[in-house]
């Protein structure tokens, strides 16, 4: 893809956004879905259910960043969500033990086939840390399972504000101990870049084109000017002139 | 050593002290004292002012959490010990910039020689995190340099409390999705401990004889009644019941 002029070489972190960019959270649903239904006897229109449930989440964090509810990590936003769409896709089948272990699916979606290997392979040069709105239990929980091997598990619940808000962003940095400009958000959803370039960090942008299932890829956002753009996290760790693995 | 007859099956999760328990503090001083002895041309007793440096940490802690100063973190808090004490040990030569390079040895401390690989045979069972008074610019700087490997990265920073405040190890507990029953503090130092233990976490001594120097190693505090006491990662790991590493 086409690569901005940037000067990239005071990067020194790289922080990811996790739900879409590192992990397939559609996909996993969909996977786990039919276990469930194999497990539990319940059948559900599962990819649409995944649509659903995600659809439920801006709306959720948006009460949350407006001050309508306290600070609430996702399990709960999740949770409360399931339970509103539960009836509507036949899921109300379901015992509490059993609800609560279909929420936590959130914790263990799999990588895209790139991710365990491109965040190896930028960690040779750079720190690798995430920056979720996820809770650090789901993100920590989630990389240990698919072997993601981050230098900090950051999340917006260190700052008790939700992405887009600015104080993530700059939190971020802060934590990592560098300035914005030597901090690079990675994501695969122009918002999310814009707001971390609004607080002054650098952008990549990777196209995650099955995110919403086949068919259904996002317009890549050329026109928006992100400092890198890449395929995957190989394309970006080359684009960075990180060297390719030896193993 | 002895082992108490707790039961530990409950554990999730190890959170390890740094200082002293991960790293050995007074050695890497002394070995970059004398780096910066042949470099920048000064000289001085470096293992004296290496306690002396050290001495300085716990009254300038205790300044923010009496209410004294502000959030500060252990940059700020060196770097005002290193101030105090410079002209003493003939370090008032250096300049601003020597003197802040000085005083970032405390990211580059050198891990005993068991604690990288004791960590990993760890986490094959347990999430591992740190939990330290060390800020987390400090923390995942020195583990990276190190080849620590967390799963998370905790510090006092992000509670705005230095150990032993009670909100640190809770916390802690509650960052990780725990309860504190289900998580052990790791660490070579008693009061450590004996908080972690009244904030309801498990707890494991690790002897670490070399810490002060040699022929200064202190007393082990069997009659503290820890749940668990090792005389070094690997002792841990197997009085734990984690296997030992293939590799």
């Amino acid at each position: 893809m086409a690569n901005g002029p940037a000067d990239l070489s005071g990067v020194k972190a790289l922080i990811f956004d996790v739900f879409g960019t590192v992990v397939d959270w559609r996909g996993s649903i969909i996977h786990y879905g039919a276990e469930v239904q194999a497990e539990w006897g319940v059948s559900a229109d599962w990819p649409l259910f995944a649509d659903a449930w995600r659809a439920a989440y801006r709306p959720g964090m948006d009460r949350v960043r407006s001050g309508d509810l306290p600070w609430t990590n996702l399990d709960d936003l999740h949770r409360t969500s399931l339970n509103r769409l539960a009836p509507a896709f036949g899921l109300d089948a379901l015992d509490e033990a059993q609800m609560n272990e279909l929420n936590r699916v959130w914790h263990r979606l799999e990588p895209w086939p790139d991710s365990v290997q491109g965040v190896v392979r930028l960690a040779r040069r750079y720190t690798v840390a995430t920056l979720s709105n996820g809770h650090v239990a789901l993100l920590s929980g989630m990389a240990k399972r698919a072997g993601l091997r981050w230098d900090v598990v950051l999340s917006a619940e260190l700052f008790r504000h939700y992405k887009p808000d600015r104080a993530v962003y700059t939190g971020a940095a802060a934590l990592l101990g560098h300035s914005p400009g030597e901090v690079m958000m990675v994501a695969a959803h122009a918002d999310d870049l814009e707001a971390a370039r609004g607080a002054g960090l650098k952008t990549a942008y990777v196209h995650r084109p099955l995110e919403h299932g086949a068919g259904r890829a996002s317009h890549v956002p050329l026109d928006a000017g992100f400092d890198l753009y890449a395929a995957d996290f190989e394309e970006l760790a080359s684009k960075l002139g990180t060297p390719p693995t030896g193993d």
